[in-house]
């Protein structure tokens, strides 16, 4: 991520160091204020105005950091990391556009904030941001290249080659939840079809399993009573919550939804090598339980000599990893001046 | 690529420098000639003794450099780049090993290179090699990242980030031609299905050319004639000049498989979002009659707002790709050591 070297926080008293770190979804913002070992030490959520004028949108994110900063009146945070659910020109600290954050088209989000509290701000993707929290803090601290993988509603990937998030040309880069492992597949929201996303997320856990449950109408399954009888209401914490009680259909879902990850996986390796895999979101902790056959259908679905070298791991951070990816941002680059 | 940096050559002269470029396949060694422009100034072939010892397929690399020096015997080559077809690793200049080349299995050549020699030897997977030529002295020139084609008998790629190759971790990275983009599709020679090397590689249209030649018996077709009547004799070549020719059969062949390309295009820049696409090769030059069709397939399978600035352009090199490729090993490092 390029940037002016004149905002870098000083990396003397770096260990007392506290950053500001936001994250911005489409309904809601979360600020934190965040330590030097990715702890975070205080929190609030607000509302997030995303369909109304830009200023409102901004309106939002000011408001929910002003109501953390009247709640911890001692922090004194030196640099403001922002993830967003969109695309992001890191270089510029522009948000490029977000299909849920529609308020906003080419703002220029870092400049604001930087105004407004007077200290530096960076701005990322959210998912490349919480590739970054693992880097510095997590599963990927002392790898120097990983692909993260976020899976949640959706799949969101991060890459990090050489300690550094594989931003391309403009910040576009690492939507790996969009690679298509089957162009005819299954029609994912993005629009497209056979992504991963379509197969493996939380999403696509939950079409198939009702696909399958009206394809099976004979068979037993405990997912119809937890969604009260009603198919349509099934979701992917329903199939997961039946597969951990031993639901026979509710496993094979999610042994189907493993397959499709590990072939994708082995994509990855043939095309970038990482040396690991590191698993988050929701959906990524409990998939963790289905690793030996993720790996064994990513060594099917690779070629190189090396595919038995890459390994796959359990992200540290769950449910705090975009408070800590934006946070991430501020020390990542510390780090990154102190080489 | 790491390396020793007492190994570079020195930059001084560097307009008259001359290397040594190698070129190893599973059936020739190539070695020539090539300036600091990348030109090849001359040239040698001869066989290369792959299923033997892995003394004697060394013997093959010597032997046909020996020829080159009898037949140069002015040329003072400053640093020798090999490139070869199969895994490298190419921090350590190891051979890991090569599907073609099966005498050698983490051969140490570019160390057997440099004592025989006494200049520093570089070595590289061909096709990461070829993508170099291009960021040095083709279409990649002044673009930092981009992702290079090698569009023939099979689909070789090569990825270029920042100016530098995409090794992974173990230079295994860049195996883009082996990315499947149906995992219920045809075979491909590497074991796996709907690679996009089993759709639209030299390999693949002809395969398809064949299958539908079969499918539709009573559709007029000039590739029949070419084929002297027999369709199991149908290659990419009658293909291309059936298609030159006008034939619409032939012509369909080759627009699916540009549409092919693009759905893995797109895919291409959701994950890494390059600057631009380079396409090389027999088959690769002969696509760019139908790069309007590949970029609005491209711009259908990407969902980035920027994906429409992305290009397609065709590569410099062009039958010369492999010398150059390994020659530009030693001037990108060259390069890369100015800076």
């Amino acid at each position: 991520m390029k940037q002016n070297p004149k905002e870098n926080m000083g990396t003397a008293d770096k260990e007392r160091t506290t950053v500001l770190a936001i994250d911005i979804g489409g309904t809601k913002v979360a600020a934190g204020i965040v330590d030097a070992k990715g702890r975070i030490l205080g929190e609030t959520r607000g509302p997030m105005m995303a369909r109304g004028s830009a200023q409102e949108g901004l309106r939002s994110v000011l408001n929910a950091v002003d109501g953390l900063r009247k709640e911890f009146p001692g922090a004194r945070p030196r640099c403001i990391g922002v993830g967003v659910a969109g695309w992001v020109d890191p270089a510029r600290g522009v948000l490029i556009g977000a299909t849920n954050i529609p308020c906003w088209k080419n703002f220029p989000l870092a400049a604001a904030l930087r105004k407004r509290y007077g200290i530096p701000a960076l701005l990322s993707n959210d998912a490349n941001a919480a590739a970054l929290a693992e880097a510095v803090w997590g599963a990927g601290k002392g790898h120097g290249s990983f692909l993260h993988v976020t899976l949640g509603t959706g799949v969101g990937t991060g890459i990090i080659v050489n300690g550094k998030v594989l931003t391309g040309k403009s910040g576009a880069a690492g939507e790996g939840g969009h690679v298509t492992i089957n162009f005819r597949g299954p029609l994912c929201d993005c629009g497209k079809r056979g992504c991963i996303e379509a197969y493996s997320s939380g999403t696509g856990i939950a079409r198939r399993a009702r696909e399958r449950l009206k394809e099976e109408p004979g068979r037993k399954s405990r997912m119809r009573e937890l969604a009260g009888g009603k198919i349509a209401q099934v979701t992917s914490k329903i199939v997961s919550e039946a597969a951990r009680g031993g639901d026979r259909l509710a496993e094979e879902i999610l042994e189907e939804a493993a397959d499709h990850l590990g072939i994708w996986l082995g994509t990855m390796v043939d095309l970038i090598e990482p040396e690991m895999f590191v698993f988050g979101g929701g959906m990524g902790h409990l998939m963790m339980k289905y690793r030996g056959r993720m790996r064994r259908q990513m060594e099917k679905w690779a070629i190189t000599p090396q595919r038995k070298k890459v390994s796959v791991v359990e992200a540290r951070f769950g449910a705090g990893s975009e408070l800590a990816g934006a946070a991430a941002l501020c020390f990542a680059n510390v780090k990154a001046k102190q080489k």
